[in-house]
């Protein structure tokens, strides 16, 4: 159960307490008076973690090695995974004048359904042998994946990041002079088909900005994870409203669960998830889930919005502390904090709590980041948790006699 | 002070306390007190050990290198200690009828001094170039040792684990061919050897099982291993009942200490032990000390027993309070954890307290997995022991200036 950048540091506002520490918590409080807590630096001691390298790491892998950049994971939230050397871009929907330069980077935020509409004219694309596949994302966002050999990931993006012209994508080792080469052609072509497309020509007569390129950015090559099944001998499943989250449960091989009502927002239905996930239980081994809410406060800078999604969080820890089946093993933790104050993740260890029937108890009987600093488990790493939930539900094997 | 499978978890009986928080324990407490504690992930968090691992480990060796199974460990138990290349195997006397069928795989749990005779015939034995060496070991068990170039451990057991016909010894690499066939006709030799010894008639006139075969398995491949004088620059002995932890010892290079009374059981003389362990220490620098009790009753899942035996722990901790001279650094920890629910190893942290003169005073009053936790040296490997003990005991040469 991973409450997205839950962690935090002590708020002026809050008199000096963590949005975790003021808020009402007696469900969360209660997992930790039974369990043992402690606090886990998701990657490092110090280093701030991205939501996905932070799941890596809680799944069990080294963000170091299988982490190659936003693109194979976003790719794969929209359902696009690649094989090993596959090269995959985060795209915008942007407008460009007749002298390509970027008059809206994000095109009126377009939306679906005109960016489905917008990426049929790519299907069946291929440049120079490669295969090229576009995808819709989340509002203007688009996934852009090469397939084929002799690719790489080292190329500039296309995208300016402001209202110049669109940039020259350009290798940035001698290897990727194709990649780049096809990156380039791809722009041009994404140009030629959508600046005349009926949907551009509708939101024209609508005054909307239209959707006339595709930018992409953040190229990032495939890399070769072992399935979540392979590499933990259990079935598992995802439960996740945001985009990013569900690519890495999909990267990893995990089921990705569509939950109604699972937003990814402030206004997610989290019982509907935790009601999803021990659904999940009854046929799967493990659940990933993710709420985000907690994450979007914080980056929003809002203590008390923070506050009141935590104790909504708490509500869910009640829900789950009433039907949780007896032989589940629960950890409640952060994938990293997001400070209120910084309004983005920190390096700061996070808490959590490890729920199981036959827990030492600790001396814990609260859950928030000071109280877990002195439970049982002392500080870990992310790294560390699988294998304590996989020892905890009894699966692991014995090395020696 | 090894307390092998002290560690546990809460137990239901025991009103959710740890057979150690149950028990009386005010000697253990004391050397809490004066002292420093901390949890110990022995070989990783969540990875269950064996002993033999679990040892290798508290002895500063790294399992995941040195550990090439049990064979040499039990080899190396019975005084069988091979060179790098040798390969050893665990062996049953069992009973075979005529058409090699296993009928009894203990041979009525034969023991010494039967085995005894029963090795004899196998001095000097030589096959294929390669030397053969028996060694009784514990009740129906022996070893088996081939010396000489070429050999490999990757060979399948003659042992069928059942009552059915003898297993043909399969090569599971192509390099293990000649160790396969010599193990094929080592069986067969014993065979012919052992059916009209002897002890084996006069067995059968008493209605006895006779031991008419050895049956190997679980081979492994002696490692390299640095003798523990050369790796921490200290004489060493070990103090131990149990064949596999003096295996441990002598691998490593530790004197192996025989104490009249110390069993290796339930029944054994934990003062006697404590006793010959300061008596090393005259003549020696270190002394691993392991006492099996505790996990003996953990493996019966009897939790009174196990409280019971701590309390033993305890008395004798007492007598080391008494005795111990003053520039002695000792170790309480345990191997691993056998929780009485799990009835095996798990791979929860075990607990440890240090004490020597010195020793910065943290807040823990009492030795226990929890009390552990809070402790001074917070949570650290097993690996991590030997060098804080070095430290502590003025050893340890300054890294930089």
């Amino acid at each position: 159960m991973v409450m997205d950048g839950l962690g935090d540091r002590a708020v002026k506002q809050l008199h000096w307490k963590t949005p975790l520490q003021a808020a009402v918590r007696p469900n969360l409080n209660w997992f930790a008076e039974h369990g043992s807590s402690g606090i886990v630096d998701i990657i490092g001691p110090g280093i701030r973690p991205g939501s996905d390298t932070s799941h890596l790491s809680i799944l069990g892998y080294d963000p170091y090695k299988v982490y190659t950049g936003r693109g194979p994971i976003e790719a794969a939230g929209t359902g696009l995974v690649g094989k090993k050397g596959d090269v995959a871009f985060r795209c915008n929907f942007a407008t460009v004048d007749d002298n390509m330069v970027v008059t809206d980077r994000r095109a009126g935020r377009i939306k679906e359904p005109d960016t489905t509409e917008l990426v049929r004219p790519f299907d069946g694309m291929v440049i120079d042998g490669i295969k090229v596949v576009v995808k819709e994302a989340t509002e203007h966002r688009a996934v852009l994946l090469l397939s084929g050999p002799g690719l790489s990931a080292k190329v500039s993006d296309a995208d300016p990041h402001g209202s110049t012209k669109v940039h020259e994508v350009i290798p940035l080792e001698p290897e990727a002079k194709k990649t780049a080469k096809i990156v380039n052609a791809f722009v041009k072509k994404s140009y030629s088909l959508l600046n005349d497309h009926p949907v551009n020509l509708r939101r024209a007569s609508e005054k909307q900005p239209v959707a006339n390129i595709l930018l992409p950015r953040g190229a990032g090559m495939f890399p070769e994870i072992v399935p979540f099944e392979e590499k933990w001998d259990m079935t598992g499943s995802c439960v996740a409203g945001v985009s990013l989250i569900k690519g890495i449960g999909r990267i990893c091989g995990l089921d990705i669960v569509e939950v109604p009502g699972a937003t990814g927002g402030l206004d997610t239905d989290m019982i509907a998830k935790a009601k999803a996930s021990l659904q999940q239980l009854e046929s799967r081994d493990f659940v990933l889930m993710n709420i985000k809410a907690a994450d979007i406060a914080a980056h929003d800078g809002d203590a008390a919005k923070k506050v009141a999604v935590i104790e909504r969080l708490d509500d869910m820890a009640g829900f789950l502390h009433a039907t949780l089946p007896e032989d589940v093993v629960v950890a409640f933790v952060a994938d990293h904090c997001t400070p209120i104050e910084m309004q983005d993740h920190s390096g700061d260890p996070v808490p959590l709590t490890i729920y199981c029937p036959g827990m030492v108890r600790d001396t814990g009987a609260t859950f928030d980041e000071a109280a877990a600093s002195q439970g049982g488990l002392g500080r870990i790493r992310g790294k560390d948790i699988m294998p304590i939930l996989y020892d905890k539900a009894g699966r692991s094997e014995k090395f020696g006699a």
